[in-house]
């Protein structure tokens, strides 16, 4: 039961980061969701802000974009890859008060951007939340997943939504 | 109503990093935490590995750490703070198969190490997912949210829990 | 005539971050200016994407300040300042088809925030350039100076305009 | 009219980091040009230190080609390249007391090092004053533009100076 | 005697990043050695923890495979490499009081990974010092050097041992 | 026997970057040493080098001061502290074909400086190691500890030479 293995360690149980050398390179693709849940008074003053002035959202884009471009940094056994395309965008649902966030990356390489996007994703949730400490300090961060997943050997993976929620 | 303004933005609405230029120093300390839900077989690899070899959640204690110190590279607007402490913990929860991380910074600084908490609790659960995705790909990241935070002039904040699960 | 000295070498000439440990620390301020020329086709795309969407300058903004705190990482020679204030501002000029940028950097430390307001505008206008290269291959950065600059040893400074245009 | 419009922006105005996912690999070679004007004691400074020691130009060129590499972590919708060369080469103009950069960047990838080019320059620039700032306050940088680029769909681009000055 | 030239310096004497636009992609691997003197208290607080808490060794094993990822951040006139595999090991060596570490990075790339295997042992070896340092403040880092190395245009170059000692 | 455990793990042998919060800041100096072994054709070129041109010496200064300060981002449980000073000198010793470095720096901090001193010695050593190997293969890193240290609970340290060599 191969699949049952965790990959990034060696037989003695060692860390490392995988050998890749033998992969092809295939174009792939991947796309993070999650979200940040806050106050209505928060709430509103994104959307406001988003609209006119104080643009927190294009604030947060920008630093999930960069982050995308750090998750090899951040993440130990994480390859570095060759980004060739970064995109974040929001979603605002009033009824719940929350932001939704949705990370798309590409790349050309040997293995896939599943942890660029979900870093992408995340870091642009903490940006909103750095941004909105001062009039909320009970945000929470959730349902942070893997939606899509396309290219390399696993092909096609698709999530419906977060799980244990 | 003070409170409901965005403070990181100018008059004009254009982001900027607040300045804290004629704050005290205090002693301070946040404590985020955060959980990762899991598969079954998954969370059995992740608890059997950090008894004996396979240390997932080492590898990923050491990932959160040294993002509590790489906070101000990715928060666009987040102060660069003299960290004094900075400590991730794990607990295994088998009956929902989710891991909670508990992410304590501490600093003598202006400003608060909330960010740098939320920060590393979630590169840990990010290192988590990337060590993990060979077995599972439908992991899901959640709750994350500030559980304590004392120090600087708004004192002790608490959370009892994540808002909106 | 010690003024004439260069003071980031040592008496054999080489090379070193010279000492300050000796010195007090003082609430320091610098702010750099700079701007980039443009064809009046991009400077109208400048001018109308700030108004309502394809936000350049909110990109540059952000770029410009996380570079301020990127400084000593880049100029080899610059000490590591905890950066206290970062702002970013814009002046569009339609009759010479420039766009001025003006950073303000704040910390209380031993030595001067001169490196980082200059850094901040620099990347600024290499951001502006990044995405305004698609339709303009001409443009041109300069009149990048220090504006005024307080605190420390040497007080205040100030230049009227560039030098040497 | 395509080339009127940023592309950095999709269609609702949001910043991205552009898909270069289909694009072929191919050699490319850019050189940026730049220059600061200093003080005449502060050229012959310069001029003397490299001569002997106390070289200005040695630690700027190694700054310069260091900042190279840094280029999409400081860029923030800047692709990651490759690079396969970077040299910074400086000319000192006594009549002008001016130090002009050139600085010339190839790598074989989906993008050009235009980016790259122009960083590693005014990074350059920027080292040199950060070294000269004891003994001149008031030094310009000015004239960066790019001078040469080939390589890519849009082939070779040449400017004779830089605009606006 | 080619051999005898720098390469890493133009013909007027400046250092530059070397043009590599024209080799080939191969797969290179290259291993290096090196290891940490300690006490014998030392070295045993290191082996005990490694069995069961307080696992140095795996804190190091985690740094080392992060700073291959860095090195030409460090390194200056370092080409950036898309690592495939990293890995470090350690061997306990009780009657001299060594830890010894061997660290192999592989790429397929145009330049070899020489250099990233030597950061990565370097810097597993100075975080055991990090973490030692409270119990014994004598420690010494020596024999680093390469083992092995694979691909490129010199083929398999091999050390049986460090030089002068 | 308090001196025999290892500070940097809690009371279950987690990691952590232990808690200096409660300490005073003081002046702190650390001065480490290490050197490189190189075949004689190589020396004579890093010596040659260092009185005309190809500056090897000078390129691998610059870069040990810059690493002294990517230390808390290289050691896992490093804190980050304000260095005030950091310089890197060179001793050529033609009997033993050896070059010698010593990294000095200094700050005002809550914890010492002995890693940053360790990294940039390390980093400098591994500079001229990359810009000499196209004519030696053979070249070995040894003899890398602390010199001296000044400042903190401890006070001065002192080594007289390297251990187990």
């Amino acid at each position: 039961m191969r699949n049952m293995e965790l990959t990034h360690f060696d037989a003695q149980g060692n860390a490392i980061m995988v050998d890749v050398s033998e992969k092809g390179e295939s174009n792939r693709e991947a796309i993070a969701v999650g979200r940040i849940t806050v106050s209505y008074d928060c709430f509103t003053a994104i959307r406001t802000g988003s609209a006119k002035k104080g643009d927190v959202l294009g604030v947060a884009r920008v630093a999930g974009i960069m982050a995308t471009k750090r998750t090899s940094d951040l993440i130990p056994l994480c390859h570095p890859l060759p980004i060739t395309k970064a995109a974040v965008e929001f979603e605002l649902y009033e009824d719940t008060c929350q932001v939704e966030v949705l990370c798309t990356v590409s790349c050309t390489g040997k293995t896939g951007v599943e942890m660029e996007s979900l870093t992408g994703a995340t870091v642009a949730l903490l940006t909103i939340y750095d941004m909105c400490k001062a009039i909320d300090k009970g945000m929470t961060i959730g349902g942070v997943y893997l939606r899509r997943k396309t290219g390399g050997k696993s092909g096609l993976i698709e999530n419906a939504g977060p799980r244990g929620e």
